[in-house]
């Protein structure tokens, strides 16, 4: 990226190389007005390290680093690059690649259970905060975990206690991390062809923490060398994470704050409001943020606010607090992962509240320029310098908890700095899609079923599908590859399935409205969009509901006509900016759940061509999924619609496009 | 290290400055004769990352890595160094050392994991190989998990059945890894003191596994970001190490193999015979070799070898499996983990079976250059290169695989090369200590408790305890290290507990030996050893008995007069060589036990010295243990002499020693 001009000092970052949206460019300019440095700038002034870029760095002992850089212009005949050990470019590689799979698997599966632990103290009522409210839901999920929702009496069959039920649904969840036998038991969800392969293969997880704990194992200097039976591992302990820890934490939340059903809202630092007390929630568990939702939405609130000279409150998210928040309150987005250190840089935020994962450490440094107040929440998730304020969260007094963070919130409005600068920037969205409500939006008529969105696919109008996901990176452009990959995706006609802080970017960007159809969309699914009034884009939630997209894709292969399996659809996944550990893990159980996926950027696999190529070939004659990388946005758009081609192809139904499209170019003509 | 000159290429080791074994030497020189590359010539090409070495180069996401060195001369003022997400030295110090603890903690406990499966299968009786055979040792353990010995029948006590128990401790042992509630069981065999100290800072480890996957999600981007809240995850990891995983695996093994009792045999390279089919076993599992073991002495076998013109078969250990089948089987240690290249290189070695941990992939290309038949045995644990075979281990057929593996190295007998070349260097050994056995040796005439052993500490004719423990590191002098701190530590009548590599090592040196006690003891040392028989250096086994020296030293703290906790105790710890990351865990999990600890070479902290000094000095406020470094191995000798001082000074014992120390100077002038 382009720097600004200066004498002296570190670079300071371009606003407008830095990013494609508006506010954060004026939030970015403003930050080197009053002296503040953000991700930005440091982006430009640390350089990155050639050789962990490629993955090829091995720490894992004292012996080492060890570091085996791709001679320049390649290898020629044998590879003999090896580290003190003898590890090869590719078991390092790989090592480092489960490693990342192990923090990014870990990262969702211990939120999940902190959600389960939640789910079980509402389940013996132990909390006021806390109530099974979607029992929809809780009696859809309950018999995946094996518990049974009717009893048999006198040969009568009734209903079970929903008490009863829940207080199941809660201890067979949890033992989901640590039991001693058997397997996952959400791998029967997908569909039988894929349960297959993952049996075949070797991969099905046993339970959750022992598969990441065995790549730290695997991974440990001397244990596995061979780079196909190290991804073998990380494949069991992704599966664990996607249709595990993952899957848990989205239907446990859905059970116990509802299930998400399409609502309007509003995204970009714009959702701030200078006469509130502004609080910006940010991080990934909703059960704190819950509460500060119903809290700071209660009249003694607001009217608490009002005595303190503000006109009410405005929340909004960052990352996938916002998310959660989004999809089930109509909570308003704030911005995305880069944008944290600017909500604070508005001077308008009273406080910014984090729980846990992707929250900069730097915040507290930014904080320290302004009058924001902020609290870290989370025992597992505390910052080290001593302007942050620590209100740990416990669910069995979350009200009290939240009531208290509110209350220095407002409390802390008459403190702002008259210099306040809120940018206008903001879009609608519509926000709160799952595979229920796909099922009623997509679904027939009469039924409930994914017929009328196979239905389109099969003839032609919808090309295909994409789950776009993931970071941003403060590597890449701000927001300009997953933008430019989405609009390249639905102007071809693929309906586009997004979570994280993509959907944010979608939402941003005005891609989250069914009036974005008419303007960016390909014809097929513009029509489809606008005869069913849903956007190009469905936002589907949090990172752990990209478990909601492989639900969605089972449902797909279940309603027929396009193959027997996930590998089957004319489908591929994306991470266009992608940052974290997660997103490895994430990418990867997209990919062994028979996913094409593509991510941005680079990834740090590309100094063992070996190993890379294993992933990018090898892993799609086993899962019918396999990785990819580039990094031009276009490219990486057409390489996913090359694979869906690929599919219609396969599925024999690449004809029916053709027709649709030449049906419309003839009506054009007619038209002209 | 100083190369051997050469024209070109890359460098090669010279054999005096690389080890202080003569074997050693001897091999070094023939492999650059046959031209086969070492450990000892890869170190000395591959230049370590200085970065990496300071503990400060951050690769958790795309961002990074972000590299934070030291400024040359030190931080002047504010250390305003920080990543892209503005995580600063310490956070990123912190991260990388409590991830090396989850690598630890993860290989030592599933090994135990391991173990513990075995073990159910005895206890169900499904396997030949294996059944209860220290049913001595189960009724010990038992009630530390909880499982009751006896049973009341009609008002009567009566003793449970041994199936009946073993089946219990089993399921209970199991239970330890991924139970959903309460706390590691065996934390309650720590003096009562301990347990309160863990209790108060929140440290108590809830299972096994769950400790270590929570460090993967705390050191996920954007997680925990306070050092002193990291190492508190990791204190909760590593105890689940070594008073679980670890500790679990030493009792089961026991129960399943034998409780070691002290026996003789022999040590170093020249173990191996010429006449004789070779076996090398090297890893860490016993549950493989201990059935090899006994094929390889059974009559059926020696025949078999016989009738292919070998006059034995003979069994030499590497590593850990090494320690394992010396402690219960008097099996000769054939080296430790810098001379597993070298065995190959002798050209006798027949077959290396290898199971888990501190492995070579180098193995493979070394067996490339010979006759050696190299096999993988877990499939955990597998190499990427063609010459490998694999025989995956099966405890249900375990004496099948095991017959298997040594026909395969009797068959391979006649392959033998002409040019073998065995170092003639051995030492003599007297190894297969443990807790019970201390009890025994040191214990008081009628009782046998850890008595005689603190009346002997109290009046000074021992001055303290030393565990010397760990592995051999190619950035270091082989053994040197070792070697001069265990001789200047018995000098000064410390008694040395040994484990692992570092055990290996004093055996190689004669150290093992009652004899030693004359040539290399203080005066009160050696009058100990004199008359008890043993040697100043005692063999506790593979490096998961460490948690025999834990046990140890309770059953000291227990014997009393030597304070109320470990902590108090005239001990110290040290790893003068150390490598791995269960080096990391074990050393943390010592100074959270309230041992000073003292590593050799450097510790990936120093490029953080806020967080270095947190553990170097803050945690000895906490546990009264505390972390320690030094190149200088006399240096490294007297700091722990120092802190056993400090600790009888506080004992009110050090008069006691100067009274000792006396007599014995006048008894010399008495004599002149």
């Amino acid at each position: 990226m382009a720097e600004v001009k200066k004498d002296k000092g570190p670079k300071l970052a371009d606003p407008i190389e830095s990013t494609i949206d508006l506010a954060t460019q004026e939030m970015i300019t403003r930050s080197h007005k009053l002296g503040v440095e953000t991700v930005f700038d440091r982006a430009l002034n640390m350089k990155q390290c050639n050789i962990g870029l490629q993955g090829i760095c091995c720490k894992n002992c004292a012996m080492g680093p060890c570091r085996l850089p791709l001679p320049k212009g390649g290898i020629e005949g044998e590879d003999t690059r090896k580290g003190l050990c003898g590890a090869t470019a590719n078991t390092i590689a790989a090592r480092n690649f489960i490693r990342m799979i192990a923090g990014g698997a870990a990262a969702h599966s211990d939120h999940g259970r902190s959600v389960a632990e939640v789910f079980m103290a509402a389940a013996r009522k132990e909390s006021d905060a806390y109530t099974i409210k979607d029992t929809e839901k809780l009696l859809a999920v309950a018999p995946h975990l094996g518990v049974a929702v009717t009893v048999e009496v006198d040969g009568e069959t009734l209903d079970r206690d929903i008490d009863e039920i829940a207080l199941e649904v809660g201890e067979k969840a949890l033992n989901e991390w640590g039991k001693a036998d058997g397997e996952l038991l959400y791998l029967k969800r997908a569909p039988q062809p894929l349960y297959e392969k993952w049996e075949k293969y070797g991969v099905k997880p046993r339970n959750i923490d022992r598969e990441i704990v065995e790549i730290m194992h695997r991974t440990h200097m001397g244990v596995d060398q061979d780079y196909k039976n190290l991804i073998k591992q990380g494949t069991r302990a992704c599966l664990a994470d996607g249709w595990g820890g993952s899957m848990l934490a989205t239907d446990l939340q859905d059970i116990l704050f509802g299930t998400p059903y399409p609502l309007q809202s509003e995204a970009n630092l714009g959702v701030m409001k200078k006469d509130h007390v502004n609080i910006i929630i940010h991080g990934h568990e909703p059960v704190l943020s819950e509460v500060i939702v119903a809290v700071a939405q209660s009249q003694e609130m607001i009217d608490y606010a009002k005595s303190k000279g503000a006109n009410g409150i405005q929340l909004g998210g960052i990352c996938c607090t916002a998310n959660e928040m989004l999809q089930r309150h109509g909570v308003p987005t704030a911005g995305n992962y880069l944008q944290q250190e600017l909500a604070i840089i508005t001077g308008a935020c009273d406080a910014m509240v984090v729980d846990i994962q992707c929250i900069f450490q730097n915040l507290a440094n930014v904080a320290k320029c302004f009058h924001t107040k902020l609290i870290t929440t989370h025992p597992i998730a505390r910052m080290e310098q001593e302007n942050v304020i620590h209100i740990e969260f416990n669910e069995h007094y979350a009200l009290e908890d939240a009531t208290r963070i509110v209350k220095m919130a407002i409390d802390n409005f008459e403190n702002r700095d008259a210099d306040v600068m809120i940018p206008q920037h903001k879009s609608a969205q519509i926000a709160g899609f799952g595979v229920e409500s796909i099922k009623y939006h997509l679904g027939g008529t009469f039924r409930g079923t994914y017929y009328t969105l196979n239905d389109n696919i099969i003839n032609g109008r919808i090309r295909g599908i994409a789950g776009v996901v993931g970071c941003n990176n403060a590597r890449t452009k701000h927001n300009e590859h997953h933008i430019t990959i989405i609009k390249e995706l639905i102007k071809n006609d693929v309906i586009v399935l997004s979570t994280g802080c993509s959907a944010i970017t979608a939402a941003m960007h005005g891609l989250l409205t069914p009036e974005a159809a008419a303007v960016y969309c390909g014809p097929g699914l513009a029509e489809i969009c606008e005869t069913v009034g849903i956007p190009p884009v469905l936002h589907l939630g949090s990172c752990v509901d990209n478990s909601r997209i492989l639900l969605a894709a089972t449902e797909v292969v279940k309603a027929g006509g396009l193959g027997n399996d996930i590998a089957d659809l004319p489908a591929a996944g994306s991470a266009p900016e992608w940052m974290s550990e997660k997103a490895i893990s994430i990418g990867h159980y997209f990919v062994t759940s028979g996913v094409y996926t593509v991510f941005g950027g680079t990834l740090p696999t590309f100094g063992a061509p070996v190993f890379q190529d294993y992933l990018f070939k090898e892993m799609e004659k086993m899962y019918g999924g396999m990785w990819d990388v580039t990094e031009d946005p276009i490219e990486h758009a057409h390489k996913m619609i090359a694979h869906i081609d690929k599919k219609r192809k396969e599925l024999g139904i690449d004809k029916a496009r053709e027709r649709v499209l030449m049906d419309m170019a003839d009506r054009q003509k007619l038209e002209a």
